[in-house]
């Protein structure tokens, strides 16, 4: 363990900086509020975004991309919308810079001023819906599926790297459909596959609902989300869903000719998740000894380190190092090699164990006597002797238990993290001295809510889907409430 | 062919903005300059993508991604880049939008104004190199080599879709290195795999060369390039590479210590590809009946179109069609089967065929009953009834033929379009009359470059590696030259 480096017990919050910076992940850059995503984390995004894409696909969605400047009108057009997105961003005034006639560097010509501003995209819906405007004219035009890959601006005031940056990178999927039941389904859908990645790519349990209204997107009729516990207790939204009603298609006039010759507005859905996702996963599995990665989602799965004391014993380690990453790729397993000469194996054991590489190989000159290898599992720290016979399967089957294991691990917690509580008194206290998931019944009301907030930090993190009916009474007001919604601090 | 669509005999501009539309491949978005990238144009970059993806992991890079936003101060301090990037380019000056108090919508808040206009990247290596002093010490933090894949938007007067947008998609290299040689190897290294991609996968020759001092990326030492013949004997740029020496180290003071501990400035280069390579695409190999794919980059690669009469064929034909499928599929091809009921075979023909797809593959009642198809391929228009046993190798055969014929036709079409000017009344009749590359003797002076671009609109495209030493007179000035480069009008 890195001497310099936090423990979650002594300050959970440099704890998460601490690894996202001297993990390789990320750095603040020199705009504010902006991050550089570096190359070991960039490659935990890829793997996200590969494992998405797949499932996106074999949901029947294709992707597109559309222009990253919205016209400033455009977001007056949704009520709701515009409330909740045009006020904290970006905004494109000129196109067009100048030497400063004073010879000091370059200004902005004033000459070259547009007419409407733009706005960078904080997400897409205006602007897809003004183009599916002109996509979409019978019954026979629908369902499109559409998902984007992209980079978005909110002007953030406080930004914590991966968690909430001013740009992030995600996927925003906008789908148009012909009936109020077909949005719903794939509403519903999109959620699934949200929650079918988080729980066996990232090993990460979530609870699946639907938003109060307070928590509701900017224009939806009603917003499905996941949502993740964090080892501090707090909860993590990891991704939403978005039933739009038919509100974007009244906005920018997309109407559809039905099989009986109608004129009705298409119903529409979207749903995304961001590069939050990295800050998820920091947050769900690392400890004190730095990140755990996933296998699904690791960068590389496995790690081989030779370990020599001269050139002879260098060559004949380094071959059989060859040798063993040749036939783990063969299998499917992603495997570094670190053969360089610059650093000391003990530099290596440490760097691989704080970038949380699943499986670490360390491979000796006895070893290649013994036809042995020294394994190491990053999720339990425990190392056990292979035989190079069959390494293969074992280590397949070894990735297999830890990606398993970081799963129950991260369950268990949850559970042991989620509470009932029927009194006010009860509820802060849980807030106070245990923090998690919090089931308590709740008046119904966005008064009641908004209280609540205020006077705890607490949100309603989601109403359950197939919530079970149970009288009782809300915490806050005492008014009368016929079940319970999750209630926690949340990221 | 579609009664509508221009030849590109009749207008060679408008056959390629017919085929981008009809094609399904883009369209003008609602912001001026900007496109939509349809999800069957959006299909043929992701092809794109994972190609170029995979050659430049396989030769040592990462993916990161940086800041879209790069301070404008940043702009001032490389001399020659500011020059040639910070002018037309998209200036975010305001941080948020407030009601109107007249009520009439949205208006930007004077209030939120930036300290700093923030440039939209036009490419990156001002913020890339600022945040590598940070990464560099020694020797032994060096190569950096990475890529990023991304959005960027330069503000272009007259806009065209994939060939010139204001905002395009693209990925940019940008490596460090201890030394000058290491880094001039790294620029031809990409130039090569540009090369390769463009041959190999895009079935385009290319000639690889350097550029003079006129078309010279702004703050490169040496620009490398691939340049390619369009049907209208229009020369494309497909890529570039380029050799940035040290003027982004001096611009940003990024320094190592050598092995010897001595302090230097560090080596750089930057290389790109955008999503112009899809204009490139479609004018090297599409024809009067529309666009023509290539099958390394078709989104999918076969088209099953299934012929019937009733019910009881109809499930027949399917049938036998979803077989033939899963059969293809398996040996790694991709097939649509469009069983739509909603749309006669009649129409399908022609829109696959307009839509480039490599082959098609018909059955009807008949075909099931002799175990045959009909195939017909893109490139030739032929058709030829295959039996269904072995279909995959067939099929994996005629694939491989498409691709080659694709190629050869393209080669040989550079090959007669291109000529050898020895005097400026053949150098203008070439150009007026045939178009193409033409090989001539050139001055040297960036002055008599000038003077024939504003004469005949013909560029030097680019200097031949390897270039072969011949005495002669440059074809303007009458002054000596020593060997000839090449010249063509180009997009």
């Amino acid at each position: 363990m890195a001497k310099d480096f936090s423990t979650r017990e002594e300050n959970y919050s440099k704890w998460y900086n601490d690894i996202v910076q001297r993990a390789g992940l990320a750095e603040n850059s020199a705009v504010r509020g902006c991050m550089v995503i570096k190359p070991y984390g960039y490659a935990i995004w890829e793997k996200m975004q590969a494992a998405l894409d797949k499932k996106f696909k074999d949901t029947g969605h294709s992707n597109a991309y559309f222009p990253i400047f919205i016209p400033k009108s455009f977001f007056s057009k949704e009520a709701a919308h515009v409330e909740g997105f045009a006020k904290e961003c970006a905004v494109v005034t000129h196109y067009r810079l100048k030497n400063d006639p004073d010879g000091k560097g370059i200004v902005v010509d004033e000459d070259a001023k547009l007419e409407e501003e733009l706005i960078i995209r904080p997400t897409s819906e205006t602007i897809i819906w003004d183009t599916y405007r002109n996509w979409v004219q019978s019954y026979r035009d629908l369902p499109i599926l559409l998902n984007q890959w992209a980079n978005v601006v909110r002007w953030e005031m406080r930004t914590r790297m991966f968690l909430r940056t001013t740009e992030f990178l995600w996927q925003e999927g906008h789908t148009a459909h012909a009936t109020e039941l077909e949005a719903i389904e794939e509403t519903e859908r999109m959620l699934d596959v949200y929650a079918d990645f988080a729980e066996n790519f990232m090993a990460i349990p979530v609870l699946k609902g639907t938003k109060s209204v307070n928590e509701r997107f900017a224009g939806a009729v009603e917003t499905y989300c996941i949502e993740a516990l964090m080892q501090d207790g707090k909860a993590l939204q990891a991704g939403t869903s978005h039933f739009l009603g038919q509100n974007f298609a009244k906005a920018f006039d997309v109407k559809f000719a039905s099989p009986e010759g109608k004129l009705e507005y298409v119903w529409a859905t979207s749903w995304g998740v961001s590069t939050r996702l990295v800050g998820a996963l920091i947050m769900a599995h690392s400890d004190d000894h730095g990140l755990v990665v996933p296998p699904k989602l690791a960068p590389y799965q496995v790690v081989i380190v030779p370990i020599y004391k001269n050139v002879e014993q260098q060559n004949m380690v380094v071959e059989k190092a060859r040798e063993i990453k040749d036939r783990l790729e063969k299998k499917g397993i992603s495997v570094k090699l670190d053969d360089r000469d610059t650093y000391k194996p003990g530099w290596k054991f440490n760097e691989y164990e704080f970038k949380g590489v699943p499986v670490r190989i360390a491979i000796g000159p006895r070893d290649v006597e013994n036809d042995t290898v020294e394994v190491a599992r990053r999720d339990t720290l425990e190392k056990e002797i292979f035989q190079v016979a069959d390494i293969e399967n074992k280590v397949e089957h070894l990735l297999e238990a830890i990606q398993s294991n970081l799963y129950q691990k991260a369950l268990a917690f949850r559970e042991q993290s989620t509470y009932k509580a029927d009194t006010w008194e009860e509820f802060v206290d849980i807030l106070d001295n245990k923090g998690g998931f919090i089931l308590a019944h709740w008046d119904g009301t966005a008064e009641t809510e908004q209280k609540i907030k205020e006077e705890t930090k607490a949100t309603i993190r989601l109403i359950p889907l197939n919530v079970q009916h149970e009288e009782g009474k809300c915490i806050y007001s005492g008014n009368p409430s016929s079940f319970r919604v999750v209630f926690a601090r949340a990221y």
